[in-house]
């Protein structure tokens, strides 16, 4: 297939380069001119705006968004509705909040032109090994993107087959899903992200335990000094806790047990968040997920006003001054 | 009625000198020789150890420990049960693991050494409001030190009664209630000091949202800069929330809103731990209780090894480098 | 003060019965004509619609709304803001999100209305121990609304002082606050919300842990059996969790300790959850507030898809299956 | 190697074939005679009685236990240690309590036997795949064993390598670790289990989300109906949160997406509520891993004393009364 891609950071970039390497011919554009020149040597045709690549393209026309969520995408995909025309397909193939996709997706439906949104999950891992592909939209629209999302997706490798799919929609097992309309996909994906903070977070708290010298209450002597890449890399081998995101782990505690290059304040992004108002609006606890997203947020203070509230509090109450490394208890409370 | 003090730090001096304003007779004992010295100044009868002030009591006597839990109060409770008779009466008044008073009672009882133990609460203020106890024993004991609990409670007060109590024990009208057998006097407080924490924490995460700048996606002229001192004050009148801990909050913030003296490292005592532990030994859920202690632990770091494992992932995963404030998010994930 | 009430449930109707005690007359409607013949027969002025309210009261007007938050105040408030001329004031005294008094604000403003927003706390106990009022808008409009919050609020009471005031707004010791602009009324409000189920929760774990019988890992003959309406009344009198909604417990557990007339499926309201949503956009951490929502979701549902998503994954790996009161455990894992 | 086995159950007998079939030659006992013979018919030595296993194996002995942990493990371990002798080792493979290994171990220490903890990991898969085995105790019994660790673990198989390892011990790689001194091979089992918690919530309440109708607050006919099976399996490839845990998902929920065989009441073992308590002693903030543990506690619950108690306060303080579905707000509060 011919397809525009907007947007060439690292993701889009490595999309582009996977399209070409099987097949698919390129449109390229990014407010970088060093990046569409890049890949432009790399055998993609070169944009020099988004008008410019909509006239490049033959109808009916693709072009896959590859940009921040939020004003970025928005005035993209503005752009692209101005210079498209009915039958055309934007997809958004960022981070965007699904409300955000429905609206668009209604806007640009007005003028004929559909709009796919594909949750996209792999990070810079995803050239080599594919990426997982979440998608919503028209099944008319998805259809005719098929070729593309074939190559992109990671194929079935060697993974093992699950029982009972039989009678299941094959493309799934190719690693990318219709989920259904607009905003679909983004949805899917973002609770996909909710669920990866909260395995972090569990994989995070338990080497923490194992980490910290354990069992003060226990004589000195018999304190554990647990070797935490080693137990990572065992774990990797036939224990319940296998998986990707412990893979690697593994890896980061080989280099260094300490992770002493890393300070610990931890990024988080819309997908996080809008997953626990998600279940707010559906009133669904998800403990975990919140748990996990405050510990992020958390991270990047050194002292909140919160934990100042407590010590005032408890000297108030009890005459506790605090001292370093905690508070000295002056009288019982 | 004549009664025993072991330890004398604020707890115990004021606990000294509350019985003696309120007519009982009281001989003292502590390691610090400047401390007995200080009481006897005020009418107690000094005593120069354990078994020193055991020979001074008539029997059956009563002695009542107010200190450290742990070794310290473990210790005094030997050296008391070796110098004491049958029918004498030991009351722990700490803050004990109500497990250790279950072993000690039942050591205690094979001599016919009594064994009640004491929750206490109500901080450097309790000499002036009273004290809140709640006791666990043998109903003799407890009965027989009746004079003691009444004056160390605080009495009735102005608090509104509560309807439907009629048929209810009086005594706890008072401010006192004997619990049931030994332990179970500070199985309450220790609950009670599991609750306190769960409370305290409430009001630090609410006062937190409301003193950071609210709504980053507000336009600017509409974020609130709320007085938080004011607001502690308000809501003491006639709001759900009041309590004596909003008191006390109303207290620190009117002195500096910023709390800038305090650096919100927030100590905890056995007795939010062992709430954690009773409840999982009932299976109950207590994810308030827990959260709050939890966040104590946090609010003593700096970093955690947990935050710099969740970088360590990301930067694998997704080429996320931490940046000041927060990680730069570099590509998608 | 001459002022109109719409909305004559408990709440709107003893707030026309406060003012009117206190010498304030009132115009009332409500959608229930024996709502508004109620309250006429007890001396307020009754009116058929929002518009003959409108028309009945003299210029500068001021009508307090007192409706369920969303549309139903919402069309309240625009019928009146059609019916009333510039520099009248409308009070939404109700529990409205504090975005949508933002764009209602701004809306009225272009026609000189003034919109004052007041979150009221007190529920039925208002009548007689007045309301905690938090208020938002502008200053000439609520300044000329004083003589109404001075009666609404509770007064000083014999409410303790709070040392370092001196220099600080004393309306706040009345029990009521201008917060600040537009929306901060309810911004306070629904934090001091968020707060309360904060609270609630704590108690209510505690309590659990008092209730069920503990420690079953001790001997039989020492686990306690504990009367928790004696511990929360007693926890009232000098304990440090004393508090208005542990009188409260106190209360309903006097008249029955089982509280076997409740099934435990707790509502929430918009406040709870528009406090977590305020804190993810701050990024403050409110682990205690979003977990205390989030066991109000859990308390509605009988069982999870969560639940059921965790037998099936241990049915997997372990062949555990699920038995009656828990699993059966077959083999380990 | 010859070694003794006592414990035919589904691991035990698992483990005896897994050996057998590797070329080891098992002596087998159990109290189930049937498993005795079912174990002897497929080519293990049967021993009638634990002294019986003891005689029938060459000094220096080794017997592996696979039992329920507690006092039935403790039994079988004291009546090993009363008939072996000095040299003979004790291999505990279950899930015993870490503080239980190191008492044990140091007991039979003073007789010279060596005490193994292995934690064992796999499930009823183990046996074809493998069983991921931490490994605690002195490094000379340990090595001993080493064909029969070498055995029961993976093996290499075809896990991509993780970098920098080169240094690293090579035993790892095939799936089993010497974490340590006598105990903590089940201590590191321990966290295992409680990260496991941690990551079958997390998948939980996110499969929650999506299963819920989403967004009540869209209009009907943009509430996505996604098909979790589906899902999970896309999810399984190529994505972030692809893990052996989501093998399983993907498995329970191809066969039924509404998993209503399972009715959502999840057991606990040991290990998830020991991880707990190691953190609490060290003082370490385990949210997530607390947090999973407690909504196991909560499913096993219809409706608890807590949330009985929220109903009967906002009934007290609102007149709130509970209704089918949640409470029915009557006034607001």
């Amino acid at each position: 297939m011919h397809i525009g891609v907007i947007g060439l950071g690292r993701m889009g970039g490595n999309i582009v380069r996977r399209l070409m390497d099987n097949g698919h011919q390129c449109t390229v554009y990014d407010v970088s001119e060093k990046a569409v020149a890049t890949l432009a040597g790399e055998g993609a045709t070169p944009a020099g705006s988004i008008e410019e690549m909509v006239e490049g393209l033959a109808a009916p026309r693709a072009v896959w968004v590859m940009l921040p969520e939020g004003k970025i995408t928005a005035d993209a995909v503005e752009a692209l509705g101005a210079a498209m025309s009915a039958d055309d397909v934007i997809i958004d193939g960022g981070n965007s909040f699904y409300k955000d996709d429905i609206s668009r997706g209604a806007a640009l439906k007005e003028k004929g032109i559909h709009y796919v949104d594909v949750g996209t999950s792999g990070g810079v891992w995803g050239r080599e090994r594919g990426y997982c592909l979440m998608i919503g939209g028209d099944k008319d629209a998805v259809d005719r993107l098929d070729p593309v999302f074939k190559t992109l997706a990671p194929g079935r490798g060697d993974i093992p087959l699950t029982k009972n799919r039989e009678s299941r929609d094959p493309r799934v097992l190719e690693g990318y899903m219709h989920c259904g309309p607009t905003g679909s996909g983004h949805f899917v994906k973002m609770v996909h992200n909710g669920i990866e903070y909260g395995l972090m977070q569990a994989y995070a708290e338990g080497f923490d335990v194992l980490k910290t010298k354990a069992s003060p209450n226990l004589p000195e002597d018999r304190r554990f000094d647990l070797d935490v890449a080693d137990i990572a890399e065992v774990w990797r081998r036939g224990s319940v806790v296998s998986s990707w995101l412990l893979d690697l782990t593994a890896s980061a505690l080989a280099g260094d047990e300490e992770l002493s290059e890393f300070e610990g304040r931890v990024a988080d992004s819309g997908e996080g968040r809008w997953t626990i108002e998600a279940a707010i609006e559906e009133a669904v606890p998800v403990d975990v997920l919140a748990t996990a997203l405050f510990a992020r947020f958390r991270s990047r203070q050194d002292h909140t006003f919160a934990d100042r509230l407590l010590s005032a509090m408890r000297f108030q109450f009890g005459g506790h001054a605090e001292a370093p490394g905690g508070e000295k208890q002056k009288v019982k409370t």
